[in-house]
């Protein structure tokens, strides 16, 4: 085939950060993105030109595309971390070996973005995908998964028989809930909407409280006596979660990962710093990527591809959208799919 | 000499914990003290007797006779964690070898305080302190001089040049201000009294900036851009900390070590703990004690000694009174002296 020379994309229209700290709520997609068609850059040694099949849609895209994420945005380059698609052109010996091959990849910055037809990354951030995993499951094969492990890697070494997280309901936090249910360290999920609870029950949450209950006081107390949880890990960053940890016993840690609520919490128990071995710390999977070694990564690829292959973890898809159709129907899609959002070609 | 059977003291007034968080100011101490003579207990295996020279207050004591310290307060028993002393009796072998001798020590739960003319404690805790250190210096000997060497660890162990100490005019941090100096880690002192700065400066203070100044947070603005500094060490725990944290670059560690202002500080940047590797922790003496090998313990009492005794540190003594004037003097003396507040018999 001949390789294209430009793609149709969904294009950033700002530039670098926000200064604003909103959360990856998004109104309508228009204030942030384009639909265009852009130039794609010659390779690079060590680049892939990938043909996309499915590119999944995280909260950390969100916050990007709005300014609030760890790194600037570019004004005209593709947005979208996260994919499955197909090598179509490579530059250099490895990004050459990966032609014809289906990999799973997040965009490095030196990419193009996968929301889009094609995209561009790194040979070495590419990972190519047994022929028995779903594109559902391969879209999202690195952030989600890599997270899950390596935060649920945080439970395993912290002496704990429970752990909580918040925003439960998130496909991240299934993965999560399955660990627990796998290793027998309980997970304890908080969420905002009591039909969620049914579900993460099934997938294994031993105990499901609802915020906007009126007894979630009385439950996180109880629950907190009964099962002594030691590490909160935190999506939402409020005050619920403030009072979630100040709840919580002796040498409990506070991992905070995301921050989709943006009012920021007052901490009444300072105390406990000292008196009580707590700290607040956070987890971002690109300083884990620099921390882990090269094997360690790939041993844990290896577990992740497993678990979705033989049904121990499930990527569960609430919306497929088009990628033309983006600009009209993603923002709804975001707001109420109960489950991933997806977009396709 | 016959052994005593009782001693003055200042005994407590309350049992347990307050459950508030008021901090260590004290209006007027017979809230929460009366002078009275107490009967003293037989001495159990492993205890001394010891005859008081002097005690030192230190916000510990404060927050402990307020109800709001890690453990709970007993009613009838003599307060004041701290002194320095001469054995007069003992039970047990080790505990008999201590007799005649000058010891620095803190009082265990088992004993009775210090606040007195006769202290029990076990003797596994004293520390006989060389004929050439003054009793102002043995009298503080344990909880400031090894906080400060504890907790200069975690700065020297933090990869910084520089680190910021709120409360700065406190002899704690005016022992980290010296180790700063001397290890050549720039000590970055924040206070409340513009007064306060020139003498913090001279012992080794690289900026001295005041938190109620009109342009504090300009200061602060620059200072980090500057310095850099990767820890805050910090006695108060209140909104000025908080933003400070705000401010402080990547891999800032916030060690809360008291909490001088009850205010509930509010945290706008929780993004940081994400992708600046951010976080905050505590320290407190008690854990230092169970978590150090003895034999490094026993190292640093000496470093202890010897800096004191050379003349590298050196106890800044406000007021010194009268154990019997203290229920009219104390208060008064705690508010308004410029540097340690000592009892003696």
């Amino acid at each position: 085939m001949s390789v294209p020379s430009e793609t149709f994309a969904l294009v950033q229209k700002h530039d670098g950060y926000s200064g604003k700290a909103e959360g990856p709520s998004i109104e309508s997609l228009d204030l942030y993105l384009d639909a265009a068609t852009i130039p794609l850059q010659d390779l690079s040694d060590g680049q892939v030109l990938i043909k996309m099949l499915m590119a999944s849609i995280n909260p950390s895209d969100l916050h990007y595309i709005k300014g609030e994420y760890g790194h600037p945005r570019v004004k005209g380059a593709a947005a979208g971390f996260e994919g499955v698609g197909e090598v179509v052109a490579a530059n250099g010996a490895y990004a050459q070996s990966l032609v014809g091959k289906r990999v799973a990849f997040t965009v490095d910055p030196a990419g193009s973005g996968a929301w889009a037809d094609y995209a561009i990354t790194a040979a070495n951030v590419c990972i190519p995908v047994r022929e028995d995993m779903r594109n559902e499951d391969a879209a999202g094969h690195v952030v989600n998964p890599l997270t899950a492990m390596a935060m649920f890697d945080i439970v395993r070494k912290s002496e704990t028989s429970s752990f909580i997280m918040t925003a439960a309901n998130s496909q991240l936090c299934k993965l999560m809930t399955a660990l627990g249910r796998d290793e027998n360290i309980a997970p304890i999920a908080i969420v905002r909407r009591p039909e969620q609870a049914a579900h993460l029950e099934e997938l294994g949450a031993r105990h499901v409280l609802c915020s906007t209950s009126d007894d979630f006081q009385d439950s996180i107390r109880a629950v907190m006596k009964q099962e002594k949880p030691r590490v909160l890990l935190d999506a939402v960053a409020n005050q619920v979660s403030a009072d979630i940890f100040a709840a919580m016993p002796n040498r409990a840690r506070w991992v905070v990962y995301g921050k989709l609520d943006p009012q920021p919490p007052a901490f009444k128990e300072m105390g406990q710093f000292v008196f009580m071995e707590k700290r607040i710390e956070g987890f971002w999977l690109t300083r884990w990527f620099m921390s882990t070694p090269p094997e360690e990564q790939i041993r844990i690829i290896g577990e992740v591809q497993e678990r979705f292959v033989s049904g121990k973890w499930q990527t569960e898809v609430g919306a497929t959208i088009r990628l033309k159709d983006a600009m009209s129907d993603l923002a709804d899609a975001l707001r109420n799919a109960n489950g991933k959002v997806m977009l396709v070609p």
